[in-house]
């Protein structure tokens, strides 16, 4: 049995294989992938970002337990964890958690350690996620720990995201908050039992307010239709260390798959996301080949006039691409 | 006199002006770049990153009076902010932070929002940071909001990089701050005057130690040499409103500009930055030029047959570049 077919069967174990092999990108992980990515386009993504210290792994865990229970779907959740190899944060928050959802097959965990260039976890998520979606899970929660560029990035890609805040988090959150409200299908206020939570939720629904003027429509893909009938963020309310809220997060969850679907908008992102995918991979096999075909020669002589400031960056790139022609 | 000299000659109305071009992308800025680019290499470049909620921003408005101050250099500071053009948060940011440092020529600060794709910050950042390299800055702070993959990339391209953390903000703060372990030259516990600090500075050192075994040798440029005569990373506290502790950090920052100059660190880290410049924009350009040529025919028929789960993104991306050949 190949492993395509030991993948589409449900094997576990296969599965985690090759999500190492796309990981330490060996070629043979990409060769399975390409199969199983027949086999894609059925489960719904969720990406989940917010700020640290909003309690998000808390979230994730009970939201991924609910969703399992009442669709009866099984559910994976890529964790991309900006922790490096060295420290193994990764590997330890993995274990952590199997010990709060082990013991159902259904429920799937894998951590992402960010490695390599600015873009490459992006690349590297979206090969995992296709796994996982040829693999049988009908919920895919993406989530993002920080609330950078890269992260919200990473969550927009998805039919769903869901950005998380929590009460008191500082005078900073005003500009994280103001940076994701594009990219946000629905609101979250965890810790929703500490005091201020009234203030975060209203000061959310003022910028969301604010936000959903003239401009909006042009935010978001799959949100293009006239506006008074677009998709209305809802902000809710959350205490995930006692379970208080998660309901009504999955009903406005499968509120959104619904609307999405009635609406084309779930293809919309789909296209987005895979159009994205192709012209990442298509510059970086660009890159490669270039550099390749040339031994890095070329490259190296133009380095080092643009190390001694005799040529700028810019110029360095247009000699190297006007030799190429 | 041409937009060059005039930066050169300091004049700032010139250098606002080339840094809007340059955000927006427009050839003559870049053209004028490129030959600013032969006078830059002088200023010291400090990226500082850090979660929301430690007060980076009154941190970094210290840090900047304090270096005009004690060095008599010019100083600018360039606020990477995801704020979305929309919200108008980078915007109302440089309004605020004008009125804490105006009446000091010496003093610049531009806000950056980011907008396109991943990565096209990263660049337009670099871009921004040369023009004020040549406008004679002998200090650029690089300010990223948020502890993201693409800030932390940001902030570690800088020769000291800087790490905010404050007490309590949370269980995510342990995941945060081992992804930034090996990009920070200097940690800062700020608002050190609240309870707990006391804690995160122990958390920190304990984290630090833990890191600087076998592994560290080559988790940073610039630290290439014998273990023992490396870096060690400071772990400072300040109360950045009260102004406490801000003297302490200028010295490690001075002293690390030392270090840096005495083992060579400085150039390292130099063609480090310059050298992923230039693949990244070399990668922009074989793309461009790329999709120029074919005038998007080709790839919206392989794009198609990818949206129908008919042929994986890889397999589409191998079969344009075949035909490329």
């Amino acid at each position: 049995m190949s492993v395509e077919d030991r993948i589409l069967a449900g094997d576990r174990l296969a599965l985690a294989r090759l999500l190492t092999q796309i990981e330490n990108e060996q070629p043979e992980g990409f060769e399975a992938l390409s199969k199983l990515f027949l086999h894609t386009g059925r489960a719904h993504l969720l990406g989940i970002t917010g700020p640290p210290g909003t309690g998000k792994s808390t979230l994730v865990n009970r939201l991924a337990l609910a969703l399992r229970s009442r669709t009866k779907e099984m559910v994976a959740i890529v964790a991309v964890d900006p922790s490096s190899p060295f420290t193994g944060g990764a590997i330890l928050g993995d274990r952590i958690r199997m010990r709060d959802l082990s013991g159902d097959p259904g429920v799937f965990i894998r951590s992402m350690a960010s490695r390599g260039a600015l873009g490459g976890l992006a690349r590297t998520t979206s090969a995992v996620v296709e796994a996982l979606d040829a693999g049988g899970f009908g919920w895919i929660l993406i989530e993002t720990v920080g609330a950078g560029q890269a992260e919200v990035e990473i969550a927009r890609t998805a039919h769903t995201t869901l950005v998380i805040e929590a009460p008191g988090l500082g005078d900073d959150v005003q500009a994280i908050k103001a940076g994701i409200l594009e990219a946000a299908d629905l609101l979250v206020v965890n810790k929703a039992d500490l005091p201020g939570a009234d203030k975060t939720v209203c000061a959310l629904e003022a910028s969301l307010e604010l936000a959903s003027g003239p401009h909006q429509a042009s935010g978001h893909p799959g949100q293009l239709g006239q506006p008074d009938q677009g998709w209305q963020p809802p902000v809710l309310q959350t205490a995930a260390l006692l379970g208080e809220g998660v309901d009504e997060v999955i009903d406005a969850i499968l509120r959104h798959r619904a609307y999405l679907e009635t609406t084309g908008g779930r293809t919309g992102r789909d296209r987005e996301r895979l159009r994205a995918e192709v012209l990442a991979l298509l510059g970086d096999g660009l890159l490669e080949r270039f550099l390749g075909a040339r031994k890095d020669v070329d490259l190296g002589l133009e380095l080092e006039q643009v190390f001694a400031r005799q040529v700028s960056p810019r110029q360095a790139v247009q000699s190297l691409l006007s030799r190429d022609r």
